[in-house]
């Protein structure tokens, strides 16, 4: 696997464009992804019972396992409590973006990011989409313009993109996502998107994305919310001409941890831009009993407030660490664990066959003044593992959240 | 049911002391509360994995249904994450006690709270149980002293006494808690006693004792952590000479209500002193499938970092509320949901049958500027209704949390 330092229309036969259309102010607010050739299609979302008008057009058209030809994110309206308006809007948008492009609606997914409530300015949006569709095209300007176009409050764009070589024919997976950011009147969305050239036998796209989305955006968290338009969406269009990854392919594993590098590699990036984060943390387990216990582990740890103040406050407290992962609902031995944390600062042992260290203060700040550290849990209660990663909890996170207004 | 303005030995028979012994530095720092005849007693405890040794013994004595003639509580100290240690060191604390008494040592309950991982400095606890021992009495000297001394950073006492008549015979329960203060190095415990002189029948307390915490502790939220010493006791000694309630009683719903309110009322002191909270929330819902439902939903709004620290910056966003509703497993209708918050201020309604209502920016501001406010939420799902309690989220709390060092 080979790291490009390159944007979302690296695979093969894909373009993109991304716009401004005044659905936001002054921002780009509107990207158009689109695949030459009609596309395998993938798609995770939000389990929030309240979910956005994209969402459910989303479900359906990756349900009926239909091709999808193009992609299309506004940013700065989430379509979300909009009712019935709502679902016409979308499919308004479908329409629009087929009819330009010559393809059917149902080949077209639609995403939405920002305020909540307000029924979408459609005559901005389909102006939007006209532009877009006239501005298609490959290379870095389009990439950087697409993945600049979803965001929100995050404050730097997030790609990322892999080359794998499957029997001589090199195949790449780009990615780009928004993080969480809160926007007036509100709320939190991650959105991703993974665009791969790829020949993947049908369905297995869908397989391998329920599957990596469980150890990279179900592992992080900004602040234990989940969004009306939590979104990810994967495409494969085959246009790299490789031989046919099946669920018996040889290469399978090599296709899916590269697709995995993608998907973990933009969730680290929605974390370190997490709002008013002054510090990245990621925490570790292994010797966790099951699976499930040790994703549950980690994800509590991270997901603490207690925790997070106190890395904020770069204090090693380490009983608020073993709380979170008490209260976890996961099983592990209290007896027997060790908790270590590490950074570049050096690293520091913190808890000793469930015994408190005992450790020098001047080498926990040392440890801990760094911006990315490390938690390590080990157990002896099984052989599984897990990670998961998170942020501190800040003033500024108060204050983006709670003085907007101002 | 008449409200008292009395302590915890309001009730007959029961005595209580609290004294300073040098856990912390200078506060009181251990109580001690006895009853005359050996009483009927009932816990609930952290459900956390990691949970300090004074939880193992008293779950071990509750186990046992045998009579309880005194509680002992230290703070300070949790004397969690302390090993063979700290259970030998509860185990000295319940002899020690029991000889000054005159009881058998497994009808000493034991609490602490304070550092977790360092030992309990046994000398000073010891001369603290003594000198408790000594000072034993009635009336609300006492009764503050003991109050007191359960106390971490709490900022104020937190006490309840309700009267109720059975049969011409005056009965109490009085009760003392102490919050969510979180101590160097660390964490936030919850713990509460109940003490009555009702006479109530072999068994019946544990069970009201169980369905109590559901709609009081179980339903605030200061930060969403589960401490490992959160624990609830109750204790009924008789003293009353009220005839004996029983499952089937006609004075069972008296007595539960009583109870039930002595708890609620300690759950909102709670509350109402969580760290750096500037404000008091309540969430209300009718309307829901089912009880568990109810309380998923409105459990899942106060705890919303997201709603939290949009009524710190007294914004009224609906968005955040419907979405922390959305991930919080229950059962709902988002197109039948009807919001509205209330204060002193007024009231505002935000969500009608799904659908935002519009409202007027300086109304929602006289509403949500109040300390105190409620938000009301009505579905049609059901006829299931529940209640928590919350607060908001400051910058006040990332200080305490995250800077105590300094």
């Amino acid at each position: 696997m080979k790291k490009l330092n390159a944007g979302i229309t690296a695979p093969k036969g894909y373009r993109a464009a991304g716009v401004f259309c005044g659905i936001k102010k002054k921002k780009l607010d509107l990207a158009m992804l689109t695949s030459d050739i009609p596309a395998q299609a993938a798609g995770a979302f939000t389990r929030n019972v309240v979910c956005a008008a994209p969402v459910h057009w989303d479900r359906r058209i990756i349900a009926l396992g239909s091709p999808v030809s193009a992609v299309v994110i506004n940013s700065g309206n989430a379509n979300a409590c909009t009712g019935k308006q709502g679902m016409e809007d979308t499919e308004a948008m479908a329409k629009l973006t087929g009819t330009l492009l010559g393809t059917p609606m149902d080949a077209v997914l639609i995403c939405s990011t920002g305020v909540i409530g307000v029924p979408l300015p459609m005559e901005q949006v389909s102006s939007g989409i006209t532009a877009a569709s006239a501005e298609l095209g490959r290379g870095s300007a389009k990439d950087d313009d697409a993945a600049q176009s979803i965001l929100t409050t995050d404050t730097f764009i997030k790609q990322e993109c892999v080359e794998i070589d499957i029997e001589g024919t090199p195949v790449r997976i780009a990615g780009i996502a928004k993080g969480s950011g809160m926007i007036h009147p509100n709320m939190a969305t991650m959105l991703s998107f993974i665009l791969t050239d790829a020949a993947v036998e049908e369905g297995l796209l869908q397989e391998l994305l329920g599957s990596s989305i469980q150890d990279s955006y179900n592992m992080i968290s900004i602040d234990g919310d989940t969004s009306t338009n939590d979104t990810v969406l994967a495409l494969a269009n085959g246009a790299a001409g490789n031989p046919v990854i099946t669920r018996n392919s040889k290469h399978l594993e090599t296709f899916t941890e590269a697709f995995d590098a993608v998907n973990a590699s933009l969730a680290r990036q929605i974390v370190l831009d997490g709002e008013g984060a002054t510090k990245f943390i990621e925490a570790r387990v292994s010797g966790a009993p099951s699976k499930e216990d040790a994703r549950k582990l980690v994800k509590s740890v991270i997901t603490s407030n207690l925790v997070k103040t106190a890395f904020f406050g770069e204090d090693a407290n380490w009983g608020r660490i073993l709380c979170a992962m008490g209260y976890s609902g996961a099983f592990f031995t209290p007896e027997t664990t060790r908790l270590e944390i590490s950074s570049a600062g050096g690293s520091l042992l913190l808890l000793d066959e469930g015994t408190p260290a005992g450790f020098d203060e001047a080498q926990a700040l040392k440890v801990l003044k760094e911006r990315e550290i490390t938690i390590t849990i080990t157990l002896s209660d099984g052989s599984d593992s897990a990670a998961a990663w998170g942020c501190d909890l800040s003033y500024e996170y108060v204050k983006i959240n709670g003085e907007y207004r101002t």
